[in-house]
């Protein structure tokens, strides 16, 4: 039997047992699992968060990691519990839009509606939906026999990290403050070719930018050009830099963007390009 | 060999590698034993905090865990080290009373008080002390061998979460307030059946309660009724509902309850059954 | 095949996916891996900090545990990132002085200088250089796979808990806060030996000093006396102890030094012999 891996993600936070108690329900079902946290401090019910974290994170885990993922306001409503199966994992999780990230990438194998045990509370179907079925995935159980088989197409999907993008001028927004108070936003993805940076585009070729010619605007504030590392910049200084997922982060060297900016998750960035042809 | 669980649960935070170092001396006797962390933010030194908590999850655990208890105002003094068994685990602990909530609740088939190893600190047995036991629990030893067996009459019980029922007022207390400022009182144990909420008395037949007519009194509020999830209230709204431990939680849909009120932990709550007969 | 434990210290905090991303990476490479979070707790960039406090932990865990320790301002600029094996485990690290507690106590029996792998971010190495070289010394590979071997004279030590000794005046400094507020100084390493404390010196035999002759000073307070627990001062006073590491520490009984005391980490804390001969 190979090592079964479950990922957990929630906004439960550390000062309760309550992942504990889930993981506590996952072992009475594999207890030789491989446990590992994401990150529980998802801000309270904060769905499009969820998803943006999940989505820079599940593909650095195995392909057959198991994720349970547990935001969830709508507990004890109507919404279905779901699991799914990818290429690049199983997720478990409400339908509320929280795997939105993922749908947008994978091509879904399998998903389906969560029976809801008889007994279950109204408020933690963590405990009593769904980290039982993570529990039984990880033992080897089909996942086509934990509910009813649906239609991935009727998955609830949001919108996560988008960007409007004119010639000369790319509009995004602020989608997460990391703890460190670096500043990460829905403008990528890009990577680095030697001192170039490219970013795919919906054409063949990429589009190819000169890092130091572009002016990235922020909260009344001008960054010019885009750094490699933090190291770069002279210490305490603002700058604009690529993220390690690939999106546009603002930075103080040795600091916080977040202390230094008055802004807040969905402020408006903006990216210009102002001196340069930048298609490539 | 059957998986070793141990769960742990201290007052010891996440600033410092205490908790860390723990693992670390369980690791040096059971290197494959399963680590699970119930929570570590236990209020400092909050012995019936810890014990509450530790009564709400160890039943989801499967029934060979071993539970690392370590809130621990004591350590250095007097107060005895225990390893107890029962049929829903084994418990490594301070005798302080904070395993009153399982002492109420199980039978007891062997208590132990730790030798203390020559060359301990006064000052961290979690580390010299619990975590060594907990080790050679999940290696295989005989709770026996870890030091000299005592009478579980004379373990340390406190009261846990007490509620005074008159016949049409129930008056309880705030005991927790989780991470997204629900507060959990010691009224209970609820559970639904249908429309109807049942409450197990000292009598062959659980009362049965009329959830639309009652009221719930806390910090000069007042709640009427008692819903079953967080989405049955208006957002925003203030509520009462049952948590997933089964005792009554006061709660905002969308928000922390612990913030609208002024109530902390000890605050009186409330229920009054105003218009009906409620005995079953 | 024996169990393989990776011990995680970082500056991550818990908000981010970032420690859990790197679990994933670790496991990819070697899926039984047990992992242990030594704390992610480090003040952003504290390199001092990290180093004092790996220093405390790392001898609890079996002695080939690998320690990923990723406290990392300068990623993406020159400096070396290294792998080093000793008598008590194996340190995953960049070189900024991180290990310096670990290099002043073992001796290293090799020390490689990390190679960089093709398309890694310049802004998480943790993630695309650390936690892949952890994952491989976890599955069995050699150190001197991972890189280039160096001198370990080379590499890179900083001053980490330091005090300076006259013969009745020793002065040290503030190194820790932890969670409790307890102020853990640079002062030691003691030792207790009946109601006397032991000191090793560098002579062959240890000073033997009387714990209730001595006097502390720190932030304009003076504290008569080092006791053995904190229930042996009363209830919420200021005492002196010995941390369970072997240092000097300041504490309130049942409260926090921290707050009652107007002091920072760096702040001088002095220890006076006034009536004793203390050479043993």
């Amino acid at each position: 039997m190979t090592q079964s891996i479950i990922a957990l993600l929630t906004d439960f936070g550390s000062r309760d047992p309550y992942v504990g108690v889930m993981k506590g329900v996952i072992l009475a079902r594999c207890p030789t699992a491989q446990l590992v946290d994401l990150t529980h401090k998802i801000a309270a019910q904060n769905i499009r968060q969820a998803a943006y974290l999940l989505g820079t994170a599940y593909r650095y885990f195995p392909p057959e990691t198991i994720f349970l993922v547990v935001v969830d306001p709508g507990v004890g409503t109507q919404r279905r519990a779901l699991a799914i199966r990818s290429l690049h994992g199983s997720f478990v999780a409400p339908d509320n839009g929280v795997l939105s990230a993922v749908l947008e990438r994978e091509a879904i194998g399998a998903a389906v509606e969560l029976s809801v045990p008889v007994g279950s509370s109204h408020t933690f179907h963590g405990r009593d939906v769904f980290a039982p079925a993570a529990g039984l995935l990880a033992s080897g159980v089909e996942i086509e026999t934990l509910g009813q088989v649906i239609d991935p197409r009727t998955l609830v999907r949001l919108p996560v990290a988008t960007f409007r993008r004119e010639d000369r001028e790319w509009r995004g927004e602020v989608i997460h403050c990391d703890h460190f108070g670096n500043l990460i936003t829905s403008i990528g993805a890009f990577r680095w070719q030697g001192d170039s940076l490219l970013m795919d585009d919906d054409g063949d070729q990429p589009l190819v930018i000169d890092p130091r010619a572009v002016e990235v605007q922020i909260a009344e504030t001008q960054v010019r050009g885009i750094r490699r590392t933090y190291g770069e910049a002279d210490p305490d200084a603002l700058l604009a830099l690529i993220s390690s997922d690939g999106s546009l982060e603002i930075a103080v060297n040795g600091g916080s963007a977040a202390d230094r900016l008055d802004v807040k998750i969905g402020g408006v960035i903006t990216l210009l390009f102002p001196d340069q042809e930048h298609h490539g």
